[in-house]
């Protein structure tokens, strides 16, 4: 006899996640979305001192940036592998913070740029769903049935087309004999895969992760992608401007959702009080311009 | 005062993980990698029905894989979403597996597929250390910076070039302008990164996942990469020949581990005896099998 299979809690609430997404950001009345990086060695020495431990200082520090986040900005995203330096430990932390995410309101993406061949996918988004995030970074150069097995659970995607380091020119600015860039090859295959899945917003359940400092390359990217949300990073500390994220928006969009950007900040949030006592203060204070800077960007 | 730092204790052993692969392929004489990746479902009816929880389940089944496989291979690969799907419990499940691997004798790879920017890898590189493995999977698509970082830490590092699903094609087989392959191009920066790499074996730190069914371009890509260990997924099952892997390996090798493959396979050893209740003996005789037939390709 079998035993009864079924071994993933259903996580991931069900409907559309870019929809859900739109709706937050439009509530908002802002893309801003506070990347949730947490760096032992860069947490505020106030907060550091009171912890035995890495994972415990990691997560007060987490649940600490959550409760300003969530009276800031629409949306988080978890960087993965901040966490899983930890083992274990580190894992069940961000299973925690993801909970807790949720239940403040966030809309929640996973930052873990995963991607294997197809039935390995499956696992992975499992993974994603299990922890109840609505959304997760997707890594596609196995191709497009890597990607289709996070998509089809209901989980919002977004794919790497391109990403906001130097040298990532190396192999994505690469022209194929077409006269396309590989990230123009990687954008065609997104579009191609988010055409099944637009919502009621009418953006695709299918998104893409594009810099802001690459956006001499973005209005093409846009215009291969007229239906995806853009995770945007590289915004701010990494050099990117206002005209770069208004280069990546979608024009004439009828809300600030629909412009189909959600631009990520995190060093210049998390840590904007990591010397001071006061650090939940300064933080809080960072999101909140971050939230009214980013929406300016966009409205215009 | 910040507390005292240094929060990973150190895993991966020290030393070139590489030249450690090659000496354990020749000392068992063959170069045999079996694939560690657990789906409940496919698990021997006679093991689960005596678990309450998959990840019980799951652990029993890979530790008795793990018997099985030091007393016929070099090589483990685990994969890691099958343990990630199960949260905070499936990384501990996979955090013991991985300590009595080693502890087994057994050559540890890592197959997480990780990548991100260089800051991020970092962390990533830190988790894998931490866990004891020997080496990891990498994707490579954000660029070399995103590589690096595993490579500085003395873990064996397989960076995804060409692998073995059939719509890969789609990105890996796209011509650039110079007439290249985006394998190809991906090829280079692997061999590139891996110059200063090479170990006592004559091997780089730096390897490549090239897999079994794409043998076409397999000579191509071992010339562009001559001292690169390939892991060679795709191999029996997924349709890869024994002529796939020959066209992989390096010719005139003083060694069958100086050969640079490392093959691997998965369901067909794993499964072997899944509708048996000796299934245990069943997956010892099936890696026996699969590494005698190995032995046999590469020693020609």
């Amino acid at each position: 006899m079998r035993t009864p299979t079924n071994p993933d809690p259903p996580g991931a609430p069900p409907g559309h996640a870019i929809d859900s997404l739109i709706n937050a950001i439009d509530r908002v009345g802002s893309p801003a979305c506070v990347g949730i990086d947490p760096v032992y060695e860069n947490l505020p020495p106030a907060l550091t001192a009171s912890h035995a431990t890495p994972t415990a200082a990691l997560f007060e520090f987490t649940h600490s940036v959550l409760a300003a986040a969530a009276e800031a900005v629409a949306a988080v995203k978890f960087q993965s592998a901040c966490f899983e330096r930890y083992g274990h430990e580190g894992i069940a932390a961000l299973e925690q913070a993801v909970a807790e995410a949720v239940r403040l309101g966030l809309f929640v993406i996973l930052d873990a740029k995963r991607g294997d061949i197809g039935s390995t996918s499956d696992h992975y988004a499992a993974a994603v769903r299990r922890m109840g995030a609505h959304a997760v970074t997707v890594n596609g150069y196995l191709g497009p049935s890597g990607v289709r097995p996070f998509v089809g659970t209901g989980l919002g995607v977004f794919v790497l087309v391109r990403t906001s380091n130097p040298d990532s020119d190396e192999l994505q600015s690469a022209r194929v004999a077409d006269g396309r860039t590989v990230a123009q090859v990687v954008a065609g295959q997104v579009a191609h895969l988010g055409r099944e899945t637009i919502g009621s917003r009418g953006l695709a359940g299918v998104g893409a992760v594009v810099g802001a400092t690459k956006s001499a390359e973005g209005s093409s990217l846009r215009s291969i992608m007229p239906d995806q949300m853009f995770l945007v990073p590289g915004y701010g500390a990494q050099g990117g401007t206002a005209d770069d994220v208004r280069a990546l928006t979608r024009k004439n969009a009828r809300s600030i959702g629909q412009a189909g950007v959600v631009v990520n900040a995190s060093r210049s949030v998390i840590y904007a009080g990591s010397g001071e006592t006061n650090w939940r203060v300064r933080i809080h204070e960072a999101a909140l311009a971050f939230a009214r800077d980013v929406a300016r960007i966009v409205a215009c």
